[in-house]
């Protein structure tokens, strides 16, 4: 089945990181300039990124996957439904878009274009969020599309949205995402040297996530888990 | 037709409630950390909560039914959709999971793992309350899956959202949440002397709603109610 | 067609109702507790009212029709959808169900059980509002039937999630409503003696949408608007 | 295929137009009227917002396309799917029915019905702001239309709630909502001066759009994206 070129995948990948990141980032600012009460701020930030999330993968996954996401990258990968080529390709649009998402949100809130976070975002319980955040983010990624995948995108936004409040890293789960934030000294950043230790526990609570799930997921020898909802217990 | 062996389903029924359970308890432990305003982190813990609840029965209903609550398991026993064996068993995984969610957002917000929570919960008003939710939880669970089944994670996802505004005790409606969240001196907690009213009154709550939608929902002698969208009234 | 017999529709209205009377009033009182900030409690109103409707609306719609509502029903009768005795027979248990839905939040939250309110709500912008309210309220149920039945219930859940807000009455846009808040004296009451005045609004309101649509929304002579989505333009 | 004559599709227009305008500074009055913190204010305008959009999408949508701006039709008349008149027909409805809006917001509140903006809403950061929020509406709408039609409303609706805080403009993105925001000195104008600048933005972002989506989404040479959404990708 003709799916499209490499080209527009990349070009989609690219423009949904940075509007993804543009979103997270840019409602940060927005937020914090508002008000200073932090929950509020946080709150509206939850918000707008699991709302910018359900309709990013919505319109472009359709295109690319909507992965938007090292991690999510990485597992397709492996399970053998992506290239290595293409994913390497899919992880440099993915790094390259977020970062531009970081400058136009920038340049929309008349900041300075180039910044680094001195937000501190390290230790084992951060570490161990950002386990707990993508270990959830790919076991919601590879149940949904097993059971119902049109329904994939809001899963996913609603699962951000509440995983921005149960971990204490506020969920970043993606390592485009975690690099493209570190360039921003604002609301929703992280120091530039806190990032490989968040990509570390990321990869790993994805690779956990992938490890379970082919498990709970795998169809029963004598036949199929029934996919008719119908016929769902 | 094949289902998912047992060992598949006690896993879900564990890792759901495990991942509710952290999704409650950690959201009302970010919550109190940035706001004074109880309202504030109320309203944070509710969003977070309705949006887990949704995306976890979403993808974990088609492997276990995805109950993640003891009083939802004894409805579908007396219905004699499952024995009462494998619902001992559900049971079981349900408070062992959730015990286990408390512990996991105990150590991503960097808190003492063991706690017992000093949160007064008690009385006619509450009691009172958890038949409420627990009544509305089943008949909503009843109903949907009635009516358009495809629709219960939203649904119960929805309906837990309004009542941990509506209900004086906002809403547990799950013995094995409420056990869960004895173990937590944070914002979520329950004193563990307080658990057996509440699971009290969540039994007797489902057990109501069990018998009046049993009678609301049956289907007319002369036909069934039309289930096709197209032809309800 | 079989439908459910009269008995089961009129305890589905009651029922539904007095849950939707009970989510209202009880996130007020709970919302008031909490906070000081107006805007926060009105907040917290909204989501609790526009999430318990869509849900209720889901799962008693297929029974009775989901009306919970005089001014609904009168619409229904006038379009002969409905006889006049069993519309009679509708608003009694609306307003029935919607006062016990009051004692029950009150039950709920240890307040006295028989209340006036004192919340005045009146003069021409408030009637104005509950125009617009109604008016808008009966134009999303009318045209959500004719083009995209199942999604009214979400329908009419959101479009009171934006009433609140924009109509300086917070929408009541029911009479049945309207009566059982008169009987708190809490958060969302309104005065006895303002009743009148809303309920008139809200029946000219549903009127006015009952003309425009059925103008609006009537087929082509020469054929029918597509209801196939694919061909919507 | 026979759609509504054009009497019918400008009546929607003009309605729908009327009710979103209604519903932006309707919200934006009442919640600056009840509570001091900006960023909550601005949620709930949001909430408001992006609720009655999906709404009137939804249900105006099958009889006009749901534009309610000028800036979409512009982009639809350039696709050929509405002629050079019948766009400029629309446009004057959208702009009239926005007006309209205004004045019945006022009326609810009982302001003065005839007001002017003192909001000043300027400078680049501002426009660029517009520019992205601008495109990204046209591009979620053309995606949405391309792989999934009948999620439109909800797309469209989630987009601006998230839009409204990632944009330092707030995103109108909407001609006609921009002119109708300059008569109202409330929480959500604009000063008339300000509103050719938005407006300039608004449709360079349409067009940036429009050029962008028609490559990306062009259907490949050997065949067409699967719209199938059990074979996507």
């Amino acid at each position: 089945m003709a799916e499209p070129d490499l080209r527009r995948r990349l070009c989609a990948e690219a423009l949904g990181t940075g509007m993804l990141v543009a979103g997270v980032v840019g409602s940060g600012i927005m937020a914090e300039q508002l008000t200073g009460d932090v929950a509020l701020a946080l709150l509206a930030n939850t918000i707008a990124t699991g709302a910018i999330l359900a309709v990013l993968i919505s319109i472009l996954g359709p295109i690319s996957g909507g992965h938007f996401n090292p991690a999510v990258t990485l597992v397709f990968a492996l399970r053998k439904e992506l290239s290595a080529r293409d994913g390497a390709a899919y992880v440099l649009c993915q790094v390259g878009g977020g970062i531009l998402g970081t400058l136009a949100a920038h340049l929309m809130f008349a900041l300075p274009l180039i910044q680094a976070s001195t937000h501190v975002r390290s230790g084992g319980a951060q570490w161990f969020s950002e386990v707990v955040a993508a270990f959830g983010l790919v076991a919601v990624i590879l149940a949904g599309i097993r059971f119902e995948r049109t329904a994939v995108p809001w899963l996913v936004g609603l699962y951000i949205t509440a995983a921005y409040w149960f971990t204490a890293s506020t969920s970043f789960a993606n390592p485009a995402v975690a690099i493209s934030r570190a360039l921003t000294d604002t609301f929703s950043g992280i120091r530039p040297i806190d990032v490989p230790g968040f990509i570390t526990a990321q990869i790993a609570g994805a690779l956990l996530a992938l490890a379970l799930m082919s498990w709970l997921l795998r169809k029963p020898d004598t036949g199929d888990i029934p996919i008719n909802p119908e016929s769902q217990s």
